[in-house]
């Protein structure tokens, strides 16, 4: 018996993700597809443009797609809406008691919500505790997706060394514009030195990912953080130029030894979705490169190069990370993963102790 | 009559834009162009796999392909040689008594060769007075294509403010690792985090140009450079991203002021090659694009957008230079355009005063 | 004195071209910019995101962009309006005596409008004697993108061997499309096997413009077409694959005598739009490339290549236009160039025997 | 207990993917990887620019390369090897025993030597008793890339209707040209219509592959076939377009039926890449596309749409396979699997009867 899921904005380009990674996931079952009133009552192939690079899951083709209101059966609910419209009926799925896993920008900063990576930030999930939904709702959310690999980038740095100031620059695949997203005229041989709200994304949700849980919310870490986003012609896939400052000294190799040491934490062993090595650093020249990297560990890998010493900061490197599915739909699903493994008791993960325990990770 | 001009190296993707810009000159006229071996004999529209979207010009296009050696009749000679041949063969040209404008590295940090940028470091002239090759010949270099567009950016900053330290990270086109450069298979979907020499070549040549002429040669300049270079899916155009620190204080319209003021100098104007604006700043968002406006003033200008305040440096912005024009081709042209304008006369170039004097800006 | 004209749909992908072409044309003044009521009120800057690659000419840049809607004071109108509401607005400006020049699909097969290719077709002017607008107006469009470099591909070979049957594969560029068009999304590292009626126009608009004038419109060509049409990652110019046969016998060296002798027809001499060689046949291996040579004569030649014999038809061949210069605005503004040089009397270009009579080419 | 294999030319494009199909495969263990002497001696990790987006496989990273001579202990032999040299070395190892599958044009007109697609001509393999090589050596070959996609859609519908002619069209991914094959400054927005003896292969190797087997060598199929062939902007993925003219009478549900009876051989079941539907078929409009359709199949599909009545041949379609698996690497290994479920007894495959009595196909 799967445990059945629903999907709020199943049709657009992160619902397809979503589809496709529980399409046919081995302990979750899509139930419920939900979309805007103009795709409902269509089947999901009908009402969808499909744009994957593998077939619409035989479990959904022909599902009916339903409108995005209550009642639905099931307990998870993905939300893939688009941020124009997530804020309320994301609060609505809560409030009836669903546990509700957003993509969307829209709660990720409210003091009472998790942003979630559940290799760095696990014990955030604590944060649930503080809302008031009754029936056990309660809505987590996952950071933007130009955001989580370079926290998971960071999160061994920071245990270590401490993390002062972050420079960074990123060249961001279209994908993670959506669908239509943006024109192929208006990137054909061409960057966009610019995306909307992207860089104060960035500079803000690094400061709560890494923040300190306490019982009234998280108090933000105070690294600072100067972004410059671009948008590039690649299809998925988001390279990124860091360059950081550490309050503690450390060598080249004490670097690598952080990241190399990232392994999986115990509580995630045995997830579908949670990568054997959630980092893969390489001292290959020419190291990472989005087409040939991102896939790495079914895309749920960060992907590390080029690690030097910098005259300005203390190293600088790059990084890159599936925006699609690390940065969006394999990452909320991890979450639910994680979720699920734990009996969806909200004591369960919401005993600091036990997930702390759990945290020590096992190389 | 049209001043005669060589070019060395002529059919590879330099030497191509050298005859593009060259062979419907006002000014000057092709009267010998030199390749390799294999190609000598042939005309050069069989020797040469042309590559520009405009048609081989018709003046060069049955022309004859010459060896790279002694002797040419042209004083002027162009060198866009691959850098695994170009220093002794310049060095073979110089002392035959001709004037060699190179866009190879080889000999660009050279202390008695300058590097030069016409807007930038025109002064830098004089060092040719430290070459000892006899008939007035000389050696005169252009920077690598990365660095010309950051350092005329740069060049009305460090005149305002003083530059303390440069973070980039440059998006750098294929053009410009020439042909056949960097595979497609390589680069369709994909960005490369490297190109060898590149970040070094940026660290250093920007304190050569940015230094202090002496007559034992340039004081550097002690900024600080840090650089990630890069190479993206464009054709042309090398977009960076800049952060800089200050030695003196500035606001943002102080920046904008001095980009806006940084007109065509004096001894420029009137040369088919000077932009008249050599810098073109814009507040529009997602300004500049490489396919937009690379070609911006023939492909002469630098184009800057994106200015903001940075929590780590003092500034940062988005810069694009044509690689090819402005940053190779183009760029050698306007410096034999400024040589003949003074009649070529070293008396004349080697007068600091003069240029000096000229270097007053006409804004 | 220039000679005053109207836009309509003039902040469009199409519309800008016009602009671009028409912006400091040695004859015409853009004097009213007209577009969608949104638009209407701003200045043409802020209403347009323009994509050319050139800056927004001076002379349109801050003038007020108007509705689409009478009274506008130039004669001359062209109309680069969507297909979904050309058609009303094209026949009301038409009405108020407006020489409309439309681009739209609309009015294009309606038997009293001629599909004009001026080196093609010129005669088919005088179907707007069966137009019975008042005050001169008339509307005369020209042909779809798609079809244009084909027919003056087929031109020669039709009029010295006569066409019986074609088959061709289009693999055309993404601004085709218009703006935003096909996502980047859908069309990088991809090619998509179908453009929406483009085949249809393909078969039907070739018969019309080999059409034979009668005085009760036009009798079509019977030639057999047959067209699959693709959308490739291109940004400008329309690659052709064609096959024909001919109703006469022919040697590959008549059919390159046929494209070399086609020149620039005597009333065509002077218009800055004419291309002084309307095709352009190479036997160099591998051409044509569209970003190779799209530009060929500022993007109004048809450059040709890879005749060869066919197993199947009589010959085949690879055609190249660029498809918003000669396949659209260029096209246009040729056409209000020939009007101009008539001096705009109906009689002149609607007297067949004056058109006849010049349009013995002059090679 | 894995049957050894052996790879000629294994660090090259063709020897990656073919790394990358037998590095984990169930049946089949590379014991001997074997480049040219430049790379012997080192590892195959050091020895190979990796261009795959999956690792290396680790059974492989660290095994020495070894030159490509005898002897080598594998009986079967894949050969990746540049036409530039397989020719005399396939003869080799086939002289000492060994059973050499070829991806390389050098041996594929042989009369003795058949040219195989699994599910098209699996009788040929009774060519090999032509063969003169001891101890059960042999040379088999699999088609060009180009020809493989183009001969499976063709198969059912010569075996229901007879095939007179075709015309296709082919718009080939550059991965078929191999590393570092063709630059990127030559095929970033751009197309190049011509690809060197790829229209021969394609019209040549049609011929053989549906030509009747006979003790004597294949019999020639008489069609008739007209190619054009261009290189498109795509990593991975030859689309063509194909028109058919048959000798029997057939309407569009027939051909579609045709395609939809396709199915899986039953000598060909269980063979790891073996497709379940060697051919899809869908009525979507724009199927099939590179990007989205090449890895149906783990790559080994042919994918099919657009079918069409076509006004001067009776059908005409678009077809897709990927050019690397399905048309290189992937059809080679098929071949080897289908030898290795035969026991690689000669005496096995090729009785003509067994062969045959398999092939009836079970749909």
């Amino acid at each position: 018996m799967k445990i059945p899921v629903a999907i709020l904005g199943g049709t657009g380009s992160v619902g397809q993700r979503l589809v496709g990674e529980l399409g046919e996931h081995p302990w979750f079952e899509i139930t419920e597809l939900c979309a805007s009133d103009k795709s409902a009552g269509k089947t999901y192939a009908e009402a969808t443009h499909w744009i994957l690079s593998t077939p619409i899951p035989d479990s959904v083709c022909s599902k009916q797609v339903l409108p995005c209101s209550l009642p639905v059966k099931a307990k998870i609910v993905f939300s893939a809406l688009s941020s124009s419209v997530a804020g309320p009926i994301e609060e609505e799925f809560a409030s009836a008691g669903h546990i509700v896993i957003s993509m969307a920008k829209n709660n990720r900063m409210r003091a009472d919500v998790p942003m979630l990576i559940p290799e760095v930030n696990p014990e955030h999930l604590n944060l649930t505790r503080l809302q008031k939904y009754p029936s056990g709702g309660m809505i987590i959310t996952k950071p933007n997706c130009s955001v989580i690999g370079l926290a998971m980038a960071l999160a061994p740095l920071e245990a270590r060394f401490g993390i002062e100031s972050v420079n960074v620059v990123t060249m961001q695949s279209t994908s993670g514009a959506g669908y239509p997203g943006v024109p192929s005229l208006a990137l054909f041989d061409n960057i966009i030195p610019y995306i909307e709200d992207e860089e104060e994304k960035l500079e803000m949700e690094l400061g709560k990912i890494f923040g300190t849980f306490s019982d009234s919310g998280v108090i933000p870490h105070r690294m600072t953080v100067s972004a410059t986003c671009t948008r590039v012609p690649v299809t998925e896939g988001h390279l990124e130029i860091a360059s950081v400052k550490f309050r503690n000294k450390a060598t080249l190799a004490d670097v690598k030894d952080a990241w190399r040491n990232f392994g999986q934490p115990k509580f995630l062993e045995g997830l579908p979705h949670a990568p054997v090595r959630p980092i893969i650093y390489s001292d290959d020249v020419a190291f990472p490169q989005p087409r040939l990297h991102r896939d790495y560990e079914k895309g749920m890998a960060v992907t590390i190069g080029r690690l030097r010493e910098c005259s300005l900061f203390d190293f600088k490197f790059a990084l890159l990370s599936h925006n699609t599915l690390r940065g969006a739909a394999g990452g909320a699903v991890l979450i639910a993963e994680m979720l699920a493994k734990s009996q969806f008791k909200a004591s369960q993960f919401c005993c600091q102790g036990c997930v702390r325990e759990e945290s020590t990770r096992s190389v």
